[in-house]
């Protein structure tokens, strides 16, 4: 096969050689004796991650969709109300899977570019009066238009209105890049998938539970079996699984683990909002728009680039793809062909994000948008602060 | 981490060193114009392997318990009579799954060691005059026992009773090993996953569908999401996936199918049966008996051997896999502790499974168990017919 | 161990994915009877990639260093008279092996940033009347000053003058890379190695010898053994070898020839060039110079860069190692501290580029450098006429 | 290409998967300012292994031919004679090379299936008096004839008869497999490979030298460059090498030395005897000979086997590797069709030996020798010891 691409799509995010090495395994038999010296520790690390201490993780061989639905069919009961914000085709099909399971979904159609609506939900949660509402869904970062939502908001909104529906949030291309913190929140569900900020092939869907969703899992009476929390609790309890895990995976999320841990939490997430700020910087120099509609909803790990009406953004993800070796994300369904997306979350820095945001540039003007060469990785390098202590010191020198 | 162990469990199996170098990859865009090149001949060829023309193939990102999932889920309504044979652990945790989606299954309490029960099944048919029973659910081979049941010859069943159950078949230690024919059979679930006769690590649940199967859908009441056949198929039908698919899986699927391509599918049948034959000779030299009651049900992919009544099995898996850094099989729950396992499926030749057994004979006579030394290695070779033909030659020189 | 670094030293270059994986295999027998399969057609396609029809190509377990030595030991004697024009880092270090091989080696001291002085040569050999000199040593690519020389010219001035003396190339960072026409130029003894344009890792010593070469082996009076022809010819000429080869690099050899031939050796050759010139405009865009004293002689696989005078390029390289985690060359002895190197040659795109340019930039702009940012990202993207057919279409549009 | 075979050659060994993993690596730069953190711990482990503290090493990109001319050139000059003893094939070629070299080799024809004639040495030392032999070289143990010859006791004839010639060992495939202690014998010049008892892929020639012959380059004459061992101490001192090194296969020397280290040294020697008692226990039970005319000089890290008289041991070979994807060791020259080898040296345990057994035995069986079937295979494990204690408790178990 072919050489693999300049990757900058939000996911499957770059695996990292270390990854990449710490995978690359013969088979191994998960009911050994000393499997539970991997399975163990892998549990109580996902935890720091999602930033919960009084949570319970489960890792699923799936992918992050398989967890969505492992967090709604655990809590939840057929016909149980619950309320999604269709921001992007991310959330928009999050709400899909509730009608498939026979939720009574109440899917807010927001405007793609849009965080999620807190004075709505205020609003809502206020005429629910009776708290027919179980569950509040909200897709921390929406993959398919750059925007972050408030999810630390969503939690005060549901305190002022004192609500006890479920806090089930959507952290695939957030967690283990850009702040969460479970337990400060009150998130009751947090689900993510192995192949974004975690940096590996997809393959694990991981949900971290309240006690809150897990007490609800007594209750609830969607119908669950693979997916059934309890079923994987009694077997991790020993640091076992229920059914075949994917070995490779687990191996390669240890040393996903010790990456993060490695640089620090902190670091990561100062690293993305870093890079973030960059690729806007870019997209402003360009005389572009993203498709998050204010700077303070723009996402730190993926940016959905608005190009030009006459111009097809198809031509430029083709471009990229065949003329430069580059792989950008595609607008989806209702942004098809409006916007691209440049992936920055994962293994990410300086002088990778130059390389995504100078294929663009190429892209972009191969495909007859007028921007100025260069100009995003100038204003992105400018956004990054390089040189600055240098001229300072120059400035200086001359003042001198 | 210590070096892999030599590995005989009844899977993960060995992965083949083409299929390691196949998987790695950096990751890819899984939305690229180029990717259906790699997708749609994997439909295709998978079904070249469960022997169908006429079904569909689905692959989820699950282990192959998801795909057991899928089967139930899309064509079943809760309350549905389903008849389940219980006659290994695997077999026993497909009816707890059928409990757990609420289905109506009738649970066959089988001796472990026994094949689906044939007789008992026409007994049953017949007087399940209103056709209440909706599917019956057949283990081909079951893991746990090393026993295969006879799906063609449930077919016949059905026939002769005329009746419209589905043939839901769990193939997850058989498809890609040992004869799998699903149109001659008349099978319309076919189960299985990747870390077996495929040769892949753990992360794929893959299903074929008939079109009788896939007829069902329609009225299926369970609710399904994940694992819904129609959402799959109307993404796979231009060669994507409705979520993100395990890329690496479906790069090394490609390698593992032309690799049983390249042996030939009758071929690598055939060595299955030669190595099963040449296991069962040793387990006769050494005067123990197999779990599986009878030789001609007896599992030409996985052997269980029965110890002493005196004897642990598990000391002699813990001599195995820390004196010999050779991984067995366990005996599951009801076995726990009466026999070990030896897989001889997937990446499997005549060397590698005298190692095997060397390493079963090292670890029994470690453990109290009085065989004699190289007699399991010896009549194995002579199984095989080794040494047959120089044999002759010599006797004929003599004659001469 | 930690990540690697965005590679952009003249070699060891980028080895591909597919090499990657080409390479990482299980061992094999050396002296199976399948071996030659694999290492015939090695020499026919190395011959492909030297330019030559007549010669013979020698594999040997070293680095470049190595094949220099091959060439001089199996063609030359002591106190034979060469010539050999020290121009940079590795020109230099051929000479100190000639001293080294006790030859008479006439060791012309040019101007770091020059290339082979042909008027030189050709005064030089005009006053050999008596032939004293018998060989001429040329470094194609001389890597640590970025100047490529004419071989053909030195040709040229060999058949003017009528001189039989060998002419010995150190192709080692231009062949596969940058055009090498063995037999159109007469070249006798042609050297490279493994980690340039072959993109492999470090380990091969590779050498073309002309029939003329071979043919002076007869005569050769220096000592040889690892490194003998006719030891290595008489095993090779059954497709083996006289000692142990490295089959690792054999078997990425193999990948990475398929993938020059796959692209076109002219391909190749076209896009290093392209590369280079990118480089170029960029480094005349920051307003510094090039090394190579001429935009003529400037070399297409690397670029050596001079900083400002104040300035220390350690510090540049430094910079660009521990903070943009990216590997420039460093200024070699003489210039040491006057230039940074950025490699071009290999696995190297107009993305790949675009990124080294950029943390070049940072790094110098750290460094106190005031160049302007982004301008070298935008003039190597004009001199790869990025957009240009847009922006032709556009304007045509705008006259219309 | 084709899978892997099941490899008993004595070298290339099979290499570890921790060491595979070590060595999937991206490029790096092998004059980045923390290169020499990899390299210095390299030399001081390697004497380590060597059995020296008093020792210098230099590492090569060659293979441990290369090593051998680094060992001769560095200490000895044009005509000085040395003393080998030609008693297998490859102690046959480092005689062949002091003839390339113009040492005045004094060659002795010993058996092949002998060891190093101490005798024959004293009485030669006694009669040179005027001290001409400057060297003795000894290969420590012959792979083409699985014989360990006494190196120590090389040593006590040199220092009974006073004489001051230098001792140069052939420790290819003894070094970090059996005993090898450099100071304590007083070895000169070590030689070793990569790809034996280190594990790692051909590559790296290495070699140990005493304070005694680095003192013997200050006069050798011979000529050398690539090999000069100045010029690698030169480079080596602050942690770098005069020219590229093989990068890879020192990261994969970082791993190796970790996994002996771990294993002790001690317990490597000890498993390396306990899995060549093993072997020669299953050629005794097979009533065949080993090439080693003696038990006490029988290498422990390669066996070769005398095949009856009217069969051809290449038919043996070649029935393995076609027929059972087994690669053993070929007769050399001398001993071609003669005998077979197993080597059993690096990542060898008592699984893996069990399946070199069983793999000879039935492609003897086919071949048409009449062994037993199995009878090695047995012999082996009573030779590990295998059941003892297990069969001692019974027994006691019964008196009591």
């Amino acid at each position: 096969m072919t050489e693999p691409k300049h990757l900058f799509i939000p996911g499957p995010t770059n695996v990292p050689d270390r990854i990449r090495r710490a995978m690359n395994l013969a088979m191994e038999d998960m009911r050994a004796s000393d499997f539970p010296e991997l399975v163990m520790p892998l549990f109580a690390d996902l935890k720091r991650v999602f930033g919960t201490e009084t949570g319970q993780v489960f890792i699923y061989p799936s992918s992050g969709t398989g967890a969505w639905e492992a967090a709604l069919t655990n809590t939840l009961s057929p016909g149980d109300k619950v309320i999604n914000a269709s921001l992007g085709q991310f959330s928009m099909l999050w709400g899909k899977m509730c009608r498939d399971l026979r939720l009574d979904v109440e899917d807010w159609e927001i405007d793609w570019g849009e965080a999620f609506p807190l004075e709505r939900l205020a609003e809502r949660l206020a005429a629910d009066k009776a708290h027919e509402i179980k569950a509040v869904l909200v897709c921390h970062n929406e993959t398919a238009t750059g925007v972050t939502s408030d999810v630390a908001g969503v939690r005060r909104v549901l305190d002022a209105a004192g609500h006890p529906a479920l806090l089930a949030v959507d952290g695939v291309s957030s967690v283990a890049a850009i702040e969460f913190r479970m337990d400060d929140w009150g998130v009751d569900l947090a689900v993510t998938g192995s192949q974004k900020g975690l940096m590996l092939p997809t393959g694990l869907g991981i949900i971290a539970v309240s006690e809150k969703a897990m007490a609800a899992t007594k209750t609830a009476g969607l119908t669950r079996s693979y997916f059934d929390f309890a079923w994987q609790a009694s077997a991790n309890a020993s640091g076992y699984f229920p059914y075949t895990p994917a070995t490779l995976l687990l191996r390669g999320l240890r040393e996903s683990l010790d990456m993060l841990f490695e640089e620090g939490l902190e670091a990561v997430h100062a690293r993305h909002h870093r890079l973030g700020r960059a690729v806007r910087a870019a997209v402003d120099a360009w005389g572009l728009a993203c498709c998050a509609r204010r700077p303070e909803i723009a996402s730190d790990t993926v940016t959905a680039i608005m190009v030009p009406d006459h111009i097809d953004a198809g031509a430029v993800i083709r471009t990229a793809y065949t003329k430069y070796n580059t792989s950008f994300g595609a607008g989806l369904t209702k942004v098809a062909g409006r916007l691209f997306r440049i992936g920055h979350l994962g293994k990410m820095d300086e002088v990778k994000i130059m390389s995504g945001l100078a294929a663009a540039e190429m892209a972009m003007l191969d495909s007859g948008i007028a921007i100025q060469p260069g100009s995003g990785v100038a204003a992105a390098m400018t956004a990054l602060g390089v040189g600055a202590a240098a001229a300072t010191d120059r400035s200086a020198g001359l003042a001198a």
